[in-house]
């Protein structure tokens, strides 16, 4: 992605977020003022990704201050929009975590509320670098071969998905990088076809190879050994290890195991949400039906099936060989649990 | 399906082939009167399912030879379009098979191909009948529940897979015919969605509940156990019991072993192929990247994206708990491979 481009901007007035429901063929921007504005976008995915919802979410504080003073808010109404938009999607603790830390800051005023969004966005880039380091250094010792690697990722975690850089995806950017990564396999990620969409945009901007592929080929295409490591996101992570991603993943986690190579999941550690003890703790958030029965507002099933439609599924910490956060990399798989490490 | 349409139909004077690709919002037929509009209709999924291929292959030598009398066409010449109705794809092994049947009565000239061909489909019929038994009973003895089934299925198996019935879907409706069925879970099967256009639509036709769910979600659903067993047809079986089916199927399979749940293959013995030994000499049909890169015509991924698009997967033996036929129920994970009991 351009460096001039940023998922969540904040213009000093308001939220640009760039439109990633039309991407990859309209690049518009979506001015946000208000909060019924921005938690829609954040249901409606026009920002999507746990690091990138966390700063929108902690520059609606601010936008929940600045428009509770000028439609003459009570305190408590203010804090009630704040409510909403740090429960907008109920599975990625990001936005929990970041809205938290920007509403720490209220009774300073909307200036330090907008700093403590700006150091959130700041640190988030900075997690991404280390994170891209981390990742790329434990890969590189752990499969050794004699060409550069060949990787698959699901769903999208790069600058769109975060302040910038990636957390998976700048994992695959510093392989590239350093001229060590061959291809990336990009599952499509049905049904709102984040990979397709907005990773393989991204790898196109980078001029990094990929192939697209639907996410049912993953498990055969690791199973053939075309792949070398997946490498995933994360929207929680719990003390056990489990990890709640876009709903996909877990079937990427089954087919590294029986193939025996590396499944890594690249999250900051304001994604490991210690409260949790397991994944059965995570709620999945169940979405419309017809995001999976409907394309482009065509219906594509019949009109009497109904859809079953979760975002996102839980893969056992037993199946994450490395967790790789911007403090270093733990071997969950071999019991280096974020809950005894990460305290 | 309603008893009176027919994926695959001879009228007397050609094919009537129900276009697969235009369901579940328009019923239409194709009408096949040469070999090349039968191998087009193969290639373009009009007519898909191993057993309804397989069938529409033994009417195209009939075609060939009207076709080759029509046009004077010499017996190389018609030998040379049988061969191009028998290679139309590479994976199914019922295609060849039937072809070659047919073609064993092509010196006793066209009745008696057609006769070949009827008795083929007659008999597609009955295995899949004998399979929906063994398999219910199979699964109802292993799977001891005080409540019906809750079944997963991948692709389509139903009635326009096959001659009628359906292999996976054929047990399944013999569960739903025995009251001992509570709802299917259909991954809707991309890139084509043959899980949501037409296993969807059938279980509609037979007032079966159902779900429809992005492929991605199959592990999820079956981890959290809102699943029973799984369900699946084959394309081709090798002799130590591996199976290439729908791309997808693989990662079903992976994810039934490790939540401890029966993963099914339902198909007629003329799909294994006791020449193949193991998965690995199953050549996997390469499908166009346009299947995965557009949706209706629309590019869904950037311009300068490539897409990868197997249209199958081999799914290890040591992960088919049970491997259906109308000749009764291998247990091919516990060592019943089809290479010994199928001689």
């Amino acid at each position: 992605m351009p460096q001039e481009l940023r998922a969540v901007e904040w213009t000093g007035t308001g939220l640009a977020l760039i439109d990633q429901t039309v991407l990859p063929h309209r690049t518009e921007t979506v001015d946000v003022r208000d909060v019924d504005t921005l938690v829609d976008a954040i249901q409606r995915l026009v920002v999507r990704g746990a690091p990138a919802i966390g700063a929108a979410g902690a520059y609606g504080v601010a936008l929940a201050l600045i428009q509770g003073e000028r439609e003459g808010w009570t305190d408590g109404e203010i804090l009630a929009a704040v409510s909403r938009v740090r429960g907008a999607r109920p599975t990625a603790v990001n936005l929990m975590v970041c809205v938290d830390r920007a509403t720490s800051r209220l009774p300073e005023g909307v200036e330090a509320v907008l700093e403590e969004a700006a150091a959130i966005q700041r640190e988030d880039v900075e997690a991404n670098r280390a994170m891209g380091v981390f990742g790329a250094d434990w890969l590189l010792d752990k499969v050794r071969l004699d060409r550069p690697l060949r990787v698959l990722t699901h769903c999208n975690t790069g600058a769109l998905a975060t302040a910038g850089w990636g957390t998976a995806l700048g994992v695959i950017r510093e392989l590239h990088a350093r001229g060590l990564l061959e291809v990336v396999y990009a599952d499509e990620t049905r049904p709102l076809l984040q990979g397709s969409r907005l990773t393989a945009w991204e790898l196109v901007q980078e001029g990094i190879p990929h192939y697209v592929q639907v996410d049912g080929a993953a498990a055969g295409t690791i199973l053939r050994g075309e792949i070398d490591a997946a490498i995933v996101g994360a929207d929680r992570i719990a003390a056990n290890g489990d990890t709640a991603n876009k709903v996909g993943t877990v079937g990427v986690a089954l087919a590294c195991a029986d193939a025996g190579i590396p499944f890594l999941v690249a999250a900051p550690t304001t994604t490991v949400d210690l409260s949790t003890k397991t994944g059965d703790d995570i709620h999945i958030e169940l979405r419309g039906e017809d995001e999976v029965l409907e394309w482009g507002g065509v219906r594509t099933a019949p009109a009497a099936s109904r859809g079953h439609n979760p975002a996102f599924d839980v893969t056992p910490g037993r199946l994450v060989t490395a967790l790789v956060t911007e403090r270093g990399v733990l071997e969950v798989a071999a019991g280096q649990v974020p809950g005894e490490y990460l305290r």
